[in-house]
């Protein structure tokens, strides 16, 4: 790959064709931000293999990362630039952290060898009337999915040049009941409440999302089947059964910057006992990085992930509801959002020596 | 009803037969202090006619509620006495907010005349084995209980000289699924998640419910059919149908210090529409003074009823799931136990002049 | 006093010369909301006496409240008008609750003989220089100044037809430091550094405001001297003072929704003790309603006040460092905003039989 | 260095003379945790350098890492051993997470090539008065100071074997104030207000801590001289002048988990211009890996250092009331305890080829 010519990071001096330039757009959004945080982590970083370039927004153009983005210093020199195929040009891997529509024109502009990682809706969908009814619009095509945990996709991934980073709520409810619908531990018809800290919402000033209306508060949103994320989930499932699966999705705001708790109940089938589930669930995700099934008594807490791209589960039965209950905790930043762009590059640039964990916490900023 | 000898209360001046002398034990719990602040705020007690009198504790007797509590400064002058039936006894109403077991003991050694109102759950469940199941030990029998919007139960109340208050959560699930099993809007087979803040686990040195524990975290606990309050829940909603009723109850702790919010799913009736769904909430509440159905499009905030005795509730349909939800809001300390607590109290001295909405707020303390 | 011809509240009976109609522009934000909710449980309000009537904002208007402010279900039925001379003709109480500059202009066009509350800050400052200075533009003049406390205060509040609410931190600063200003316990140089909660900044839509922004996060802001609250903490103390007043005033944005907690240390006078400064502090606020001298060892703490318009304060000497240290609490929004209004309107309102602790709470919405 | 025998770590395979075994006593409280977060993200952990050995705890002993500290996946498999000079032993190096006294006690019983940072209080003052007036008892004697931004203390640890690793409220005031105090730009009378999450409290069943009690909620506490923070600032600063220092320390708890917010105010020496006081801090800080000087305009935001090492700073000029203004934000399980140890351990293995900065996130979880 290219390097650029020009990089400012005080890092390692890796030059040539070993190193891998990146782009992030939309980088003062969380998403944004958060892919920056992981980078300036990444072992590759640190021995100068991978250069960050073009750091681009739109209303902030111009405007310095010192002021923008206190939090990384490390780049407290650099300057927004405008968001446009110019200037994400020449770089080997571009993040998009842009909202739906401009992510689907911005990166169908780039050239095709560039890998792109897009963490807007816009190629998530397989399924054009699912784009048009929960999105509107035409449907711009669909990309590679992010989730390397659901079989099949880690070897698409590493062989592909773009990548569709998943929904948040979807990563919490797919790793929550994936091997629950693919071993017909329960009949594919899930009640998904997932409970989420304010930065899923993104950085927009809306007064539903002031400090003040959301701190001493929770509130059910985009409930009854109205949330966008509820086809992707469905996706997700239906690639495991031959079954329909129906998902009914309730999405709640609580009172913490980041962070997501998953709860999955469905009909238990016949017999299944919490011994048999249990063992299901530790074979399924066996030598899973980024997995990891709770010990029995233990429930996923936010806490426990906050930072870190892990998913942690847990899985047990309701035999007097005929239920049973999956429930995952994972940051949404993070293993929701820019944790796994950043392991989706990983695979995508193993032939570079990149391992799919570089750079990828799996201990929490816990408490 | 008998005054009390001394009452250092800087209030009204009414006295002899006219007044209702009240006692709370277990006064500086959570469940105590709430109804303390509830009382403080009534206009009996305003115009002189309700009494505060006995405050009691355990550990903390002897200790002054100015140090205690200094939340409640009308009371500051006031000592904490040691909970018996010798300190309780002289008094009209005693409310008890102590833990199961000792409720018990205190609520059956208090005179017959005295009408007692128990936050604790020794007297709620009417199944012997169900106390045994879920609590252990000896079933210690049943109460008349605390949801007047229950069909059938404020005349119960109403006659009652004693009462058993109803538990927080069973209180956010009953009054949200109410009308839909009542009206069989849905099968009663019911997925209930109940997000709850965290004075709900009570005043308790607890390593896992500290501040840091707490705050930025969101977990499940009680899962899978562990939860105590379970029972109370199936009870309630097999009052208003014949069908055999099942609950999936899955309790979420969340970082903040009030408030309730619980998502009901159930498998919708054929051809049910939310418009219908609506009609039937509306017509079933109508005229419930804390029972505010919220219009289309509004969900249920915790926010919105902190401090005061509300349930706010929405009911929508989702076609494509096949699923009726029902939500509901409200402050686990008020209407989900001391205004739950005061409600009935006033329901029970409707002779002495009290009406059921005297000293509730209905505005809540928002943002 | 007249009543408007048409008020739609549930509420008593009273008509005619017994009523006061009370109107309250810029209902929907923070302030104006407050305001409702203390006036809805006034028991002026209750009997009937105190009606309210018109609510106005200004992108809200033509809205309901019962989308606006699901927290008021009393009010459900209301609609919000446009706020101008017009729309709050007629009253006899208007409440503004508005932008500076706008508070002016309205509260300039109204009769003579209503009684109008300004909640923002057009008319707190005496000095012309300092409103330039701080807020820039022409000094729309000065109004009595709503705090009861300051000794002098009330009996001008009793007589006035204008009243200047406080601003939040000045009230919480000036009852901290009023006493040991007065009676020279500290050289008049102080350090103030007050911890707010986020409503304190209104119902804006702003980026830096947002959950997200905020929950995890403790920022100082207007720091070294830019704040506007500055000159009316000068202009408070110099009042009990002929010293010159200097204030250094550090205000801090923290995770909660209300409160704020205020610190004042100023160089103690040689050889004062904490005992006499408690001395001072007991006699200073003997028999004021609002204000809570707590006992020795106990701090104040925001919780302890939320919802109730008490001033919690404690006072200290540090004899190593040779400083007097005051704390105080209050909710910002009622003792620092709505509350102190509402106080302020009973006290005009004495000669309709409003007593001045009518409506506001002493005991607070904790924990 | 030795390396020990048995190592269960999933790690890099370097052995023998080239290793460093780590042992952390009081492994399951907050600083311990933070500790092996760190040390789990080090560059020398993942080449295999330096290896985990034992964890240790008191009522937790015979527990899995597991279920006490799910946020640590790595480590899941170990189990916590009692904290005893025999379980420590055979390490080279030992962090201790210890309550004070205890900490003394295992501390001195170590072997003295052991390289040994202790992170409570027992070894930071030099002033045996101090510490009795203070902590109580005995003094147990003084070893070097963890803040290698003091000037000569970088030194003084890299050539330690033994290392009192600081305070968290002392790391914030000292530098935030260091440069001020030493290039005279103020009178060394400081007044420090520190607003602090909860997790500086530790992980300690404590009613006043609870959730509940501390998450609407904003506490000053061991005002006045009371906190044992006050001597070891006053300490630090007398190292860089000659005049007497003198610090009013006012301490408050405020709602977040992590993050210290120091504010210092100090009466500014004549003509001292707020340009002047930025030079001076600029120079002073320069080179400083873990000290970052905000852009003018920008205030230290906890948020923005959260899970990091960094210390952000910023300093202000108040020419009305005459004083300098210099704040900061640290976290304070990082730079304030865990972060602070670890720069103290590199520093000392500086010849084992650690770096300073090695494992310390400049990044933070923002938001």
């Amino acid at each position: 790959m290219r390097s650029m010519t020009a990089m400012t990071d005080n890092q390692g001096t890796a030059t040539g064709t070993d190193t891998v330039t990146v782009a992030v757009a939309g980088a003062t959004g969380y998403a944004g931000g958060e892919i920056l945080r992981l980078l300036l982590g990444h072992p590759r970083y640190a021995d100068g293999t991978l250069k960050i370039g073009a750091l681009t927004g739109n209303s902030n153009a111009g405007q310095g990362v010192d002021t923008l983005m206190p939090h990384l210093p490390q780049l407290a020199d650099r300057v927004i630039e405008p968001t446009s195929p110019e200037t994400l040009a020449g770089h080997d891997v571009v993040f998009l952290g842009l909202p739906h529509g401009f992510s689907a024109e911005i990166g169908s502009a780039l050239p095709e060898e560039t890998l792109v990682l897009d963490c807007a809706a816009d190629f998530r969908l397989r399924n054009a009337d699912d784009w048009t009814k929960y999105y509107g619009g035409e449907h711009a095509g669909s990309w590679p999915y992010g989730i390397p945990e659901i079989p099949g996709r880690r070897e698409e991934i590493a062989a592909a040049k773009r990548i569709a980073v998943p929904g948040c709520f979807p990563t919490g409810a797919t790793l929550a009941a994936l091997p629950a619908v693919a071993h017909e531990l329960v009949e594919p018809r899930l009640n998904v409440v997932s409970i989420t800290g304010v930065s899923g919402a993104g950085k927009k000033a809306n007064v539903d999302l002031l400090g003040a209306e959301t701190m001493g508060s929770l509130k059910a949103y985009n409930t009854a089947g109205k949330h966008r994320h509820t086809p992707e989930m469905v996706q997700n499932l239906s690639e495991v059964t031959e079954k329909d699966v129906k998902v009914s999705f309730t999405p709640v705001l609580a009172p913490l910057p980041r962070g997501i708790l998953t709860t999955v109940t469905a009909p238990l089938t016949e017999g299944m006992t919490e011994d048999e589930a249990r063992g299901v669930y530790a074979e399924y995700y066996a030598g899973e990085p980024f997995i990891h099934l709770l010990p029995k008594g233990v429930q996923p807490q936010t806490q426990n992930v906050v930072g870190s791209n892990m998913c942690h589960v847990q899985v047990e039965v309701d035999q007097d509801a005929g239920m049973l209950l999956a429930t995952s905790a994972i940051d949404n930043l993070t293993k929701g959002t820019g944790g796994a762009a950043v392991q989706c590059m990983n695979i995508a640039l193993a032939e570079m020596g990149f391992n799919e964990t570089d750079g990828l916490p799996r201990a929490a900023v816990a408490p």
